[in-house]
């Protein structure tokens, strides 16, 4: 068969490993060739191709980022979206189309493959863990793993100086890196935004910590909020200009770190891991689920499985339809939170 | 409660977070207090304790080994062990006990629970990944992150001096760190138990891959045998004296390495990892496992679930029968070892 | 002999190290007894104390921060501060005091020892390596990896999305981690203090990188500063409230990412490493150096040569004057910035 | 100019550093060309190139191993090898050749150079850093970062299982990799080829520190010999077929693991860290090094420094002449080694 491939969306650790797979099985079982379209979407729309054979992909199994390019790039934005990816798929005589990406480029996929019979399946990647009906998605675990490390290092300045160190995780819209590093760094603190915390709680928090004659730590994801009334509160003196929550969520690791200081007369200090998290090679976990991942797709594609989206349960690879996957976010589940929260304070 | 807790079996990476996670949850949310026995089940038999307590456990979470000290006594091979388990309990007036071990240590336990009564609840680690009815156990991740780490260096060797590595690596009846860091770490044949090797076809691999102009790595189970005839047929030149299973195998990497060589020309080195995969800081991924199995099982004690083990079923933490999780080996399936051997060669 | 010690200003990764090799010296081959003083200078003037015996520093060797706490307390800002520091000496009859720290600490532990007699020995700690006479100070070479490993990572995302990364690393006054870490890292323009930077320049070499099509890293301090006219021009647009320097270049990487993508039109993300670099484990370099340090410190004061730091010149531990390597701050060397210019762009 | 580069002996990390230097600055800053000779010497001798550009070394400055591919091979073991050398820099009307290896193959360039005339400059490396007048060799660095990060995780199995863990390193001659890798990862004993051991004394440092309640590292140099007595005394039990020393080295790691158990009758368990110290990304340290060493190579040869060996000196970068640096091997001083004593035991 003939075969394109593209990856869409914020890069992530993984990614080669997918297409590596991918082409080793497809050229080695099946007899495939593959196009890769440069840029995910972006690249199906102006037809701009990548070469991709077993040549391109060797030795990039521990590489980071992705050998095609990638683009937030939404084909279905424009009103002839549809006829261009059909187009480009016909102009390459293409059987069929593999998207590795996100929620956004899969939500993409599930509606080109329902609504306009384009022949695909998907692969699940994001740092951010928000995919709903797999275990975990491509590049998540390595996200968690730069986050604890960087956790790792701040309890030494924090004991040291007997400081609060809070830190900001990445997290669009799901709290998966924040609880999982928060608890594998030994966080005294997890705020996510499945929860709008308490600043009052959280100061607390921080007064018991340093009681116990430990210094806090406390993990926050990007998008976490306070509760409403504490906004309105604080807005006087700290510049919140905008009603778009994602403006006045950028910079929340600071703003908090600034309450608590204000409140609790502790001297704190932010740290924001930023784009780190989502560079460099992948974690183990994470090469052994993109290849995974990887083989499978293309064993869907033979089955003809248009619309389907590969998945992790257990151990298993199974797949789901990118439609439900891609109709809701998957979010850290109110009794996990309370569970870990244990080691609150 | 009084909950008494133990470690067995080989050290791991991860045994410190199981230890912190019961004391922080059974003494602040349950009011437990705990007597933690020193070297497994020898210090349940010679009574010999160490202060378990939120201030013992303080620290330890990124900590390898175990602050309670390891054994691999069984308290079934002497007559009354049984008797002496139930009587060390009895003096400390302790309600329940946790086993934290891997098949051997909760293979005793199954039956202590089963056959006397002992209410006692289990938690599996081991870096061999080997027990049933659990997708994971604690300590797997960390070694199969050692392991890919290393794989990851020696490619540069093998490159430049286009030489064969052969690494073995750990597992003793199963093959999953060696599929899991052979498969991650880029290797071009993975041997485990599970599979008796022909040597000709490794060295058809290891040619063919020269062909390709890379040079081989060769990933090796320690307990992965060849097919039988062959060890007759080298038994000559090799000094293979015992009989005995553990005695052949001891070096196996070794061998194949000497064998490769001989048969095909090329120069081979080989590398065996050895007790680094079992010892320093847990991965995040084995961090919030043995967290996630200490909240559990602290909570299994105050149900009363005598006989059971925490599992790991997709992301959710279960519970499984320890005599039934003791009863067999999981070992790696046919059809996962095939899928992977697209990348063999 | 008694003996004092302190660790001053920001903690960085080695103290401890420190700590542990004069403790075992003196106390194995000199007979020595040691007190610790809490929070540098702090502890001093307000005579409070930690143990400090072999039990105390074992197992420290790989732990980043002080057992003994820092601040950055200037013992001489009180007018009766080195009658303080010779009361609390006198009061448990310390025979001397060995002062661990930055410029500031050791420049005060120089007046000490030149104006009051105290008999005190320096070693030198920071990240920022500006103390000079001495190769390297105790954190440097750890803070340089922190810094490379997530320029490392950083990599990827720029060629993914090609995008400019601006990367904002630590360095006081002086440029030494923005240099090592962004020539270790293959940075494509590093900006230090000590040569204000041209942004007209950064802009082409960042248009040169995209097409010579990778994408470009930019490593800054976080002290650097564009060029004197700039800043003025840019003054409206951003907000640069005050004419306070240090309040100025507060943000420097975020102010030059916003000023590339205002002129190239490329999209830019600026990333702050902050504390990470300063935690965590040492770097086995500096596990040698802290190490040798706290060796020949201790000789030192069994030698009475009072008012000298520990200083490595090559691969010697010499000693130089605490009042001479206090005077000055070490900076880049322009030739040596101009060796490493062929790299920019 | 015309420049030939060849990379020569083991392996080790930071070569393709040291090549992207010699290439980025001759390029860009002298207008250079390039040849690469594949597979160190025997590539001169055989007249094999590899293509060297700036296109051929992006990307390259933290991979491992080298792009030119290395040998063992002595231009000079064979009657006509000068003549060959000089006839394959005439065909490429090369004008200066660049010879980056350990002591062998710099050993031979410095008789080319002086002998026969050949207008070459040497960059030394090896992890062993056996080469005098530097300070550090390329490779170095990295390969202590590999053996250290190894003690620390085998500190926690030490410790839980109360053992004796024998590490044996690397070091041909010398025993600089484990003296910093042994004091940067706190190991009770360090064993070096310049001072023969005692097995009688490592056996008492081995009973003290297990009194001191914790368990002992013994890191050991493979080249490190007992006292001369001892091994006639064990010949018998332990199979030591030849007179030939490096036969008898072979595996001195497990011999002392064995004596220690047999004489004191604690287990011990034997790692041997092998080829994955030579492989891998090179440190920042090294990168740093080998990048200064490329910059300053290309200069000497512009200025027809022919003979000279880029060299270390506290952190600047001095040349030297190669007779002189291949004339005999840099071991480690004794009162290096005695200063480091404090910590056995």
């Amino acid at each position: 068969m003939r075969v394109g491939v593209l990856t869409g969306g914020s890069d992530c650790p993984g990614l080669n490993a997918v297409l590596r797979a991918i082409v080793r099985k497809g050229v080695q079982e099946y007899g495939d060739e593959f196009t890769g379209f440069r840029d995910g979407w972006r690249g199906v729309l102006r037809d701009e191709t990548v070469p991709l054979d077993i040549r391109a992909v060797r030795g990039t199994l521990p590489r980071g980022g992705t050998i095609l390019g990638s683009s937030r790039t939404n084909p279905l934005a424009q009103e002839d979206g549809a006829d261009r990816v059909l187009g480009t798929l016909a102009r390459h005589r293409l059987d069929a189309l593999i998207v590795i990406g996100g929620t956004a480029t899969l939500g993409a996929a599930a509606r080109l493959a329902e609504d306009h019979g384009v022949p695909l399946v998907g692969v699940p990647k994001t740092i951010d863990n928000d995919i709903p009906l797999t275990d975990y998605t491509v590049g998540f675990d390595t996200a968690v793993g730069v986050a604890t490390q960087a956790i790792d290092r701040l309890h030494t300045t924090a004991e040291s100086h007997k400081r609060v160190l809070v830190v900001e995780v990445m997290g669009r819209s799901a709290g998966w890196i924040a609880l999982h590093s928060g608890l594998a760094g030994g966080a005294n603190c997890i705020l996510i935004p499945e929860q709008p915390f308490n600043v009052e709680q959280v100061c607390e928090w921080v007064e018991s910590r340093f009681r116990a004659t430990y210094a806090p730590i406390v993990v926050i994801a990007d998008s976490a909020l306070p509760e409403s009334g504490e906004i309105t509160l604080h807005r006087g003196t700290t510049p919140l200009p905008s009603a778009d929550p994602r403006a006045r969520l950028s910079g929340v690791g600071e703003w908090l770190g600034r309450e608590i200081e204000r409140r609790t007369g502790k001297e704190s200090r932010t740290t924001v891991l930023g784009h780190i998290q989502r560079g460099g090679a992948p974690s183990p976990f994470d090469r052994w689920l993109a290849t995974r991942f990887g083989l499978h797709a293309i064993d869907a594609v033979h089955q003809g499985d248009w619309g389907s989206m590969t998945a992790l349960q257990g151990t298993r690879i199974t797949r789901v339809r990118l439609a439900e996957a891609t109709s809701t976010l998957k979010t850290v589940d109110p009794s996990l939170y309370e569970e870990v929260g244990v080691f609150f304070g």
